[in-house]
């Protein structure tokens, strides 16, 4: 099952359109990451897992106020990278507002120095889950 | 009793030092006072009411995952502006992360012209139970 | 030939990483756009236009205080949208930093209703000189 | 004299009323600190001065396309902390935006460990030369 987390949409996250700004769906994404990870126990991990690449069409519009839900689940586990796919629906209108999927890579800094690592089990294991039934 | 919000510190927030960038704090009790806007129903009333004030000095770091405590209650409602007390309290490490006020006035905007105007009623009895004991 | 922009990167850009966060390239890309807009006396346009669709590929970083090149070019000019390709280079390191493409929608909120209109024949013109060769 | 720097409004630093969040003001005067510094050839000073205490007014709005004229100049050099004050205008309405003071203190983090300094004597006189009158 998709990992699933209901964010408000504010005020600092519009623009003078009056809706949220498309970057403030990004944030939307990274935040429920985190939370995903926070609810596993793992969430250090998020710190070594620099983004790579980034699909993401925009259909409906957030508004301040409204209920945005965030659903990631695992597309692709590779040796070094992960790739994850992200649905933004509004609760509010009940319209997708967005999806599209994300890369990051798994890195170590130990020693200072930056180099990909093969991700770590549990970091795996735990967007695997977001592939089962229950 | 001060209205009481709870927020994570995500890593959108966090800047080149490790730690919330300083207007990271400022999205925070932003975002507390929709919150306290919505819980009363009056959320409308945030749009219309343009910051003219702001005071904060910053006592200690949030870092991400930690948890923030936003308090806000009433410090003075003058008739076309209420200025209102804040405090950001570092649950994760139990110390006081920053306090400060915040004026806004009150406008309206019918018409298409902007205009100070009083502040509706509703939203200063909202700001007065801040102050009540219970 | 491209529109091409250099833009300082900032503290407020970047975060616990060290490094801009994925979101500030992409305030970059837009910060670009406007930039090209301007330069053609047709700003006035960015605010009806609405991102639709992204993608990017991060390949190195940006760090606070180096300084990033911004080069866009039309890709497609379709009836109701324009998509358009960007590069990042940090001109910092020398290294590519980003690159991808974005399309927007044209649409009029005339009578207070949006809904999609044929993109501007000024806007249209706009994006054809970026693929001239001089 | 005060150091002077112009910059654009963008539709990012926006919200929904279709004015310069207020937050994005912060972001304009740090941008105005880190280019004096760099000016100054002293950046690297910005990382290890954290915010303390900031005041700010706000007198009258930004529109995204709007230049912002942001003035800084030292108002007290402590020991351990520089208060600057700053003004925004609104170069293309005349108007004053906003002004306010703010104060950082001076700290190193030589040995991973964060302790309060005396100022860099460099920092100081360039601070300094923001109130000579050529």
């Amino acid at each position: 099952m998709p990992f699933r987390a209901k964010y408000y949409v504010y005020w600092a996250d519009t623009d003078a359109a009056g809706i949220a700004h498309f970057t403030s769906f990004l944030r939307l994404i990274e935040r429920a990451e985190e939370d995903f990870y926070r609810e596993n126990g793992i969430l250090h991990y998020h710190a070594i897992a620099p983004r790579r690449e980034l699909f993401i069409t925009y259909t409906s519009p957030l508004k301040r106020g409204d209920v945005a839900i965030v659903e990631l689940w695992l597309d692709e586990a590779r040796t070094r990278a992960i790739r994850y796919r992200f649905r933004i629906i509004n609760e509010t209108t009940g319209k997708n507002a967005a999806e599209g999927y994300l890369v990051f890579t798994c890195i170590s800094n130990e020693g200072g120095e930056l180099r990909a690592v093969s991700c770590p089990e549990e970091l795996v294991n735990a967007w695997k889950r977001t592939l089962s039934v229950s």
